[in-house]
């Protein structure tokens, strides 16, 4: 087999780049929107001119799948998304996806021969942009998303996801059952992913081997206050929404950072302060809370201490707090075996790696609950991601190809 | 001289009233739309039905002149704004105008003869509501706002201030001159207005005696961090714009809580957070500054120790602070002489009264730049204002009437 071709992944990542709602600034392609839509057609036709059969679930992930001998077989899967956040880079989900294209043209090239089928997926929306909830597509494949939860899930402009689909034309009443997938139906799943640190360019690394993923906890939360006047309101009696936010804010950032756990974080990244004049003491903020720990002990007793802290705030300055769960997903460890032959794979290139704990979780964290998981991760530039300053070499990539290449091809015929 | 009519007040608050963009939901009377023309015409009426000389300036300050026997002396003036915010009540500003109205009606009556002339004016505009300014009509006399001024300023149509203006039939480029007052042009100024804050009904006092007025210094910030994956950013690698900005809002509650100054607030009311994803660090927040205080001396030390407080935050937190002052006014200390014949009027009423201090600025704020100048407060229901809630009962409209025709007289024989 050939080594990968950085030229062939340039020209997919710029193919897939041209989809954008923020060409002045970064790349922003959400979930059913034009640009998502179109590149969602672009990304099936360079599936099918690489002769892969191609179909879609009724939530939207896409597969291609190129036939092994013995399609009875449970298949070995790969694949990342294509959405994005606002003003995101060019590689995060996309660089597993152009990958996976790129084994199999490698594949293609030499007319290798394997024994279970191979599967290259697009999970619909990873990121949490449209929606306010993650991994859409392989959140119903591992039945974490049920069907009546797809009606409860809205967007900003208060449509749902059932509502979206349907309008897209997905029979998503008579088929949304067939998205579930049950251990044994996949015999084992790699996903290439940029790392979105900075550990791998720090150590001089080009290849990660990720042994847990990170898993999220999403919390909605709004304060309320009193609103008054800027002017005439002395500062003891103010019941000020904002100031008690900022309250929260520093206590979450210094229990995340004295937190005993191998890696975790906590961000505040979504703010609304209402009415937001200048010259009104804000009545009503509302906000977002992302926790993310690679042990699920540690993140819940995190979780019990930032209720715990929040409420004393919200009682000591006299407002309201709500706040509701989102989601409490579980952390994942990986499959040695896998992690095993990604090592070989890299002894194979003479690529140096390491062992990783991957602080974003991925559809892989998902895919895990029913499929033997691993994950390969290349270097992000200064660790930076969602950002238009994302940046990871074609020549990473290309490595990053190869490995996954080998890997694949092994499992498949396993 | 008889004391003043609680249905006469009652008569002109609500003959205001009627001229409301919405009805169903509190007052909205804004800057030259049609209730507010409409306002301003039922206003010049019943000027001209209590016999007095009214004429407009280039920027539409009426005024209404009831002659002294000694026209060439400098006036005394009364009045305040007909204008509001969006969803306000009946009587933040009308109070003013309609007390000078009855004020005038009760000097009829009796056919009461003064040497100076007395003048109740209509201040064009005090809510920044249209041209994102406040006092307009009053900045305009002091010289704080000129004729350039007036092409610079714009609604969110686009239409600048002196379009607006032109459009209506007046002419700027010829008069607007005129506007501007000199010290020595105005004997005094007294404005009577509701406290919007719950002092008075706390103590259980009808008349306030505004002793100082503190005028506002607005900032509008931006703080720049790096934008960056909630889940791939270690806590300790992170450059959050909005774990920044809320350290500095605990700091600026704190030094403003400490301050030593009689009377002062400080409010950080919006705040923009960019790009505002539940999974993406702050790469950028904009937000805004407002400080009032009654003293000059100690909002400047404030304003000091916030740049060097906030600066030191930005510093060590590793992101950029960029601020810039929108304005810094100099705050009111109410004219002693004039303070003085307020509270004579009380005791000859028999009214309780006490001192106060202006958290919310007023037009008197510029009056007092040129002019010796004091106000009247009433008392505000449960504090509130700038809200459909707000309420002033007729009976301590009346009260503050009686207090304002006497003080007027009186300013007027000197």
């Amino acid at each position: 087999m050939n080594r990968a071709s950085k030229d062939r992944i340039q020209e997919w990542i710029e193919g897939m780049a041209q989809f954008n709602a923020t060409p002045e600034f970064g790349t922003t392609r959400i979930l059913f929107t034009k640009p998502e839509l179109e590149n969602r057609k672009y990304v099936r036709e360079e599936m099918m001119n690489l002769g892969l059969d191609v179909h879609e679930d009724a939530i939207g992930n896409i597969y291609a799948v190129r036939k092994g001998t013995d399609s009875s077989l449970p298949p070995v899967w790969t694949g990342s998304h294509i959405d994005t956040v606002p003003n995101a880079g060019n590689y995060d989900g996309m660089a597993g996806v152009v990958c996976g294209l790129e084994a199999v043209r490698l594949f293609n090239e030499v007319g290798a021969v394997h024994k279970r089928d191979i599967c290259v997926i697009v999970y619909t929306s990873e990121e949490p942009t449209r929606f306010g909830l993650s991994c859409l597509g392989s959140r119903a494949m591992s039945g974490d998303m049920s069907l009546e939860h797809t009606r409860k899930i809205k967007d900003n402009s208060g449509r749902s996801l059932y509502d979206k689909l349907t309008e897209l034309g997905y029979d998503v009443d008579l088929d949304y059952d067939d998205i579930r997938r049950d251990k044994g139906d996949v015999y084992a799943s790699v996903e290439l992913h940029i790392e979105q640190n900075r550990n791998l360019e720090q150590a001089g690394k080009t290849i990660g081997v990720v042994r847990k993923i990170c898993a999220p906890s999403i919390y909605n939360a709004e304060i309320t206050g009193v609103q008054s006047h800027a002017g005439g309101t002395d500062m003891g009696a103010r019941r000020d929404a904002f100031a008690a936010l900022s309250e929260m804010e520093l206590a979450l950032e210094k229990m995340a950072q004295e937190c005993e756990s191998e890696y975790n974080t906590a961000t505040i990244g979504h703010v609304e302060v209402i009415p937001n004049a200048v010259n009104v003491i804000p009545g009503k903020v509302r906000f977002s809370v992302d926790i993310r720990d690679c042990n699920w002990d540690s993140k819940q007793k995190l979780i019990h201490q930032m209720q715990t802290e929040f409420e004393q705030i919200a009682s000591r300055r006299n407002v309201i707090l709500n706040m509701e769960e989102e989601n409490n997903d579980m952390p994942l460890s990986c499959d040695d075996a896998i992690c095993s032959l990604i090592e070989n794979s890299c002894e194979k290139f003479d690529l140096e790696n390491m062992d990783m704990i991957s602080g974003p979780y991925h559809d892989s964290l998902f895919v895990g609950k029913f499929a033997p998981t691993a994950m390969i991760f290349v270097p992000s530039h200064n660790g930076i991601s969602h950002s238009p300053d994302e940046y990871t070499s074609y020549e990473d990539l290309a490595s990053g190809a190869d490995v996954l290449a080998d890997v694949l091809l092994k499992l498949a015929n396993e």
